[in-house]
């Protein structure tokens, strides 16, 4: 287990990134099998904006951002910094000042399973970030962690490289090798979706475009009458 | 505990529960005898709306929306959906294409004591949400359970064709029964608070207003100076 | 462990207390050492208002608010109000007719380890609410408590007169004896902060301006190439 | 939203809740269709304790306990008391003195969706009790609430009469008009989990005795020899 | 805010604790007037043990446990050492190895809000422990804090020197000042508690013993014959 | 994203395991460098196990535990299971009729980020299970997942095949190629903490053993004579 920072990581496709980042979160999530989703404890500090990028992973100590310092050389142009700790915290181990030396690299933004501080500056200068908190508790440069290893966030696996998606919704991760499948399979759902969401505006039913009908049936429901129903006997 | 669909539910008298909700949350609540709220857990995925409308209530297996696609049907204008799961789940169990269905009917919002996702194109369809959640993790339509039975939600009993009133503050459920009472006190309190607001924007004290000062002495409360005490003395 | 309500409490300097307003909660914690942070479960109910205030303290039983209206008689402008309860509780303890009380008396806010309701009406007249949580749960006025002890909210000491800061970030208290030094340190680091910021912005890396590559080797961080690297071997 | 204390209850079957209680929660719950259980949240003080009772049930104001003074009286040999307050609380709301005052009259145990001190003194005097919490925070008596009306616990509903069944792995519900059924249904389990229990000893699958091969394959479940996997590609 | 160990604290008189111990927390909790109790949050890792001891206070980086080092040289024979964090941490701070430590200087016990390890290890050699986790993550030994200054711990002020009792139901804290007022109160309250005892089991209801019955009229609580309550109109 | 169930792992050496497993798990966690551990949120149902074996994995669907009945054929002797969910749950999806099954198998017991039920039937028949709930709610088989795929747990990531040990506090996994290495460097710690171990107990402190003083030192912290201390300049 030692700590390293891994350079030169391969990345998933900035076009294919781009263009599932144009899809959304759940769009992108369904489309790999429901899978990838980071979880509803990582919310977006600003509202409305959608974004992905290809993830730089940084492991940190809980009250401690040094491994986050050495994730910013690694950072490029499209990429997306992924920090997760290794025990739960919710310390601010980031602010405006970080977010300007991701913002002079290119850096699309930041997710992070722990607490960010400058909020009303990160709006401000629209750097975008999702975390579990909002924490103005500073943090301290001591202790060793590792930049661009896999990491578990939201109880999922993020690997460097991997495309990382967020909006409103949330984020999503995509595995670099899966990224172009991933892209496939999202507009195709996108094709489908219109078409139901035109039947379901004009009033057509879940049940029947979705033909559930028959699973209520074979699943024992049945339909009672409040008027005869005795509401204590079919009470959950 | 048969799985059922009740059909023909009795409704609170519509005007009534627009009355209401004008009112709002607070309000409804204290004049029901500081009865009836959801509790804290369940916000409003956008702000500044006040609706109301009548429970349709759906019972639903956690990380499964079979059942609400069931309690569409039963929806109809005026109404408002209060969905709950037979377990704790934060999964994202509705999204734009229900919303779509249920705006289709005239349906007022949803309520659900689990996640949403889609929740830039609900604030952009201007459909009100109040949920335990926000997720983009998808369901499956597996597993039966029931709509329009009595359900817990957030600590109280909601039943089907209750008034549910929900804002910034929350939500809250009116028995159908007494809904019409309900109305009547609520605004009779709203009448003796502009009283108070009034007295209090002048400068008169809540202790003299609602004839306070007599309880602190009952309880023994004592005035100490700053100067004379020992602080350690009077902590708690 | 007599209930009391001290009066005549010394204030923290009013000058300095709205210099360190200005300048926010994050600069102000780490210029005291990273010290007084009330924690994340402090949000405010709007966004971008940054004030500061002298604290007057209430010490509530939980669903009881007796306690706030006995505070409101000890507010003058200039402070903040600061309440906590004796075990831990989410009602909604506060709401637009005692923010009318407290805005007449020239208070800047309220800082609650519990919940607050009418948020919209807080909000449409500005007055500035950090909250626990949102709850339209109204409370009684039966038991005694005191006001203006030393009070632990959010995992800190605040003590009547201390200076208080509120933003996006949350809530930070600075001792009233301290006040004085922590603008000085305060204003020190912003200057300190300024040239980071530009240096940063010119793509310079935190791990040369704060001297951190030398930490790393002391504590065994190895640089290795993804090429090279069974990505395995070196997972944590 | 009368405050009331409601006398004469209906209560479940004494024998019926008796042989309930043998059978145990989990087999119970499964019996009623998956239904009535009050969540992970109620845990026992004690271990290997196993009991039923019909439900008595209070509805109390946070850190306050009045209500259950008032149910004692209502509780008769074989009932077990049920508590739930009005907003979540942890504190102690029951002890040993309360427990002498239910043993007198014969009540089974307590289940309380708040905490409850003196455990030592309740393991010592076998009062079983399941609760939300232990804490020897003491509360007052103030505030009304009411006594056998219906309640939620844990995400269900109970009602006044129901007959309740607690061990090691929580506690259940059962409606009053459904014991008998349950009881049935659930000595059916016991039967046929008696002869699944000796085909798993004897090394028989769950995958073949309960059919589910078929499931997986019907679901697209594909079996992957790690040495032909790269762990990669099926990874989540 | 300087880092600092205090040295030279005067302790509660021994006698006093040892005597308060003995009568347990939820006794002395009320004796002090429902106060100083540090929640629910803190709780035993054995079962079964009751003890007392005056307070030396750590205060520690998340993660990090160097100040749990620096306080043991300030323990003394008869003192219980309280250990909190500057942010929420779970981390096992404290195992064997500082328990051996602890024990050689004939310290009581450790009260933690945060994790502790070796559990099987402490349980084995009798050294009583009330933490906010169990947890094996170790720390590192990197950053100050302080020793011996008045620390917030689960709500609650703890001053170095004061009494801590800590039992099944959790740890109170006792200001040093007060111990001696503190157990002159806790005996009087036992002497009533005999009594209440046995006129409880005895039958006697707690209505009538507490006088409880006016109080409920007085608060509007009506007593309703189920036979004639409409079951819905009573709910709440 | 492929549903799969991988067949044939390699599996840790199992005397190396079992070696492991002797050491205990906040020695292994320490030994790998600080890695590894499964959080706090994973407890034994059981006190005093301390147990090892190599991890099968599988991931299931919250309420539905299909693919646990899928992951016991693929378990030997020697196996220790480990079951998480697609997202949280803390429904009862493992119990008795399981346990029997593995048991016959020679499995070594069960770590599940979900919730069990059958406790009691699980202690009498010293089943080892660490679990993050205990729940008596059960579980649909109707959705697919996988078996022996890589799985985050409690913030790790956790491979088929490593090892896996787990006691009173808690659970840690090794990586299978490091488990080598890691036994020679918890038994190298092992040896060192005996030595510690002697010395603490002769009284030597922790700030001398481990050379701490100078750390405080450098770090600024002060020691300061209470009686010259005004306990408020020093606090916190």
């Amino acid at each position: 287990m030692r700590n390293v920072i891994v350079t030169g990581v391969a990345r998933a496709a900035p076009a294919v990134v781009d263009q599932l980042a144009e899809l959304g979160v759940a769009t992108v999530h369904e489309a790999i099998g429901r899978a990838g989703y980071l979880g509803p404890g990582l919310r977006p500090i600003q509202e409305g904006t959608r974004t992905g990028g290809t993830a730089v992973t940084a492991l940190c100590w809980p009250g401690d951002n040094l491994m986050i310092h050495a994730a910013v050389e690694q950072c490029q142009a499209g990429d997306l910094l992924v920090v997760t700790v290794t025990s739960p915290c919710s310390d601010g181990m980031f602010g405006e000042l970080l977010a300007t030396s991701l913002a002079a690299r290119g850096v699309r933004g930041l997710v992070i399973e722990a607490g960010v501080r400058d909020v009303a500056e990160l709006r401000a200068m629209r750097f975008p970030v999702w975390s579990a908190a909002v924490s103005a508790q500073g943090t301290v440069k001591e202790t060793a962690g590792s930049v661009n290893v896999p990491v578990p966030v939201g109880g999922q696996i993020v690997r460097p490289g991997d495309a990382i998606i967020a909006d409103d919704d949330g984020v999503v991760c995509v595995p670099r090798a899966s990224a172009g499948q991933a892209l496939e399979a999202a507009r195709a759902r996108v094709a489908r979706e219109e078409h139901s969401r035109e039947a379901l505006a004009g009033g057509q039913l879940g049940l029947d475009l979705y033909g559930l009908r028959g699973k209520l049936a074979a699943r024992g429901v049945e339909y009672v009458d409040a008027a005869q129903a005795d509401h204590r006997d079919v009470a959950t």
